[in-house]
């Protein structure tokens, strides 16, 4: 994303107290990311998308759309939202309210293929579990 | 690229000279980012490819038949091969020997609609160049 | 470190099996590096060392004597082996083998005036119990 | 520093306009720093401090103390500060002003044993200068 549509309300924003608001310039730009992702799919690349639906259900809708006729794993990836802000917090660079005002938002009305929760589990452990899945659901692939 | 293609003959190998070969795999990952990016433009994207043209002349007829129909500004980044060669040594992060082995066959057979030279340009002037030729041949976009 | 001192003999060397030798002019500069520690400290500054041990109970005595004097909390930060091995893959920017290697002899005689375990605890909670005890231990400080 | 010395009146802080400010703690922590870095180099180590002197000569004269009787060798490093300005901005993650506020006072009154001047000058070839320089005044070292 151009730096211009940073801390712009057209682009991207991030509230002092973490909410993040996209404008138009950015819609258009997500537009393009996805329907160039689903091209990349369609020509052979097996692509993983970790992304944040700050929509929730109407997040999922604009990328399956942009797949429709692909081959897809939803995978939702949990985390009790205390353990998150915690995390957030560790991590030292994030403004601080992000993960507490999203942890709910964006698994709402989402629906899922396979479901993760990273509270007690280790990252690989999860990765694992979502990588069996993808070969039963999608194929082995390029 | 998945880690299973780094320093693989199916993906891409970086010799203890420096030299890069790419194999089938790597060569179908970037048919399908080149189709992805082209398609991201089709959807109302601007976007700046920095790309190494291993192939020179083949390497560009393969961006030219993906990016058929659209503006593209076509921008030679060039530098001294010496000079080169002392920028990746101060990067401390590169096999030396790549500015070397690259510095002449990546523009081989090439055709630019601009050159910058960042020999004795700063990069903010080479960027100020690219960015007013830009508006003038792809218009204010997006 | 000075470039030259990597994988070289005199310096550090991480083997392709991940084990870790050092050589002469590594300890010298880490009995500089010790030294200039514990200069901080007695200049005012309260300071987190963050250091493998790989001498174990010979590590220790080397800060030991060079702390000599000053308020120090000695913690121990353990991790079940297996899921070390996890994270160091996860983290992807290792040499595998470097947490097996590590993991037991790290602690091979050290004594410890805390321990923390972040096998099933965020690392915030491990942070959190060892800002308390320093508090304890070595007061509020600068 | 802790985190609770960033943006604090005690600390250090960015202004919006790039003018950096800093209180009791950070010059606590700065002594505590440069007494640490000199005893370093008492103990063996051969050390390259990248500092900039937001007081000028008053902060050459605390380092000057610091590494009383030691071999030093003062470098400026120059900038047009029209180019430095654009570097600035190029690097993408500075407060800008930073540059036009601190090309000329970081000098004022300090005292050199050699001068790079980096608006024309590779790194690579202002380094190799520097490094023959430290050679021929404080010895080949550990």
């Amino acid at each position: 994303m151009p730096a211009a549509l940073q801390a712009s309300a057209a682009g991207i924003e991030i509230a002092t107290d973490g909410v993040v608001s996209v404008g138009p310039a950015f819609m258009t730009l997500q537009a393009a990311w996805t329907a160039g992702v689903a091209a990349m799919v369609r020509a052979g690349a097996r692509v993983i998308v970790d992304e944040v639906f700050l929509s929730g259900a109407a997040s999922q809708e604009r990328w399956r759309k942009a797949l429709d006729g692909l081959d897809v794993l939803w995978v939702a990836v949990r985390c009790d939202p205390a353990v998150a802000v915690g995390r957030e917090l560790a991590r030292g660079d994030r403004v601080p309210g992000q993960a507490a005002s999203q942890a709910d938002v964006v698994h709402e009305g989402v629906v899922y293929d396979l479901e993760v929760d990273t509270t007690h589990a280790e990252s690989l452990a999860c990765a694992r579990t979502i990588a069996a899945a993808a070969l039963t659901s999608c194929g082995p692939g390029a």
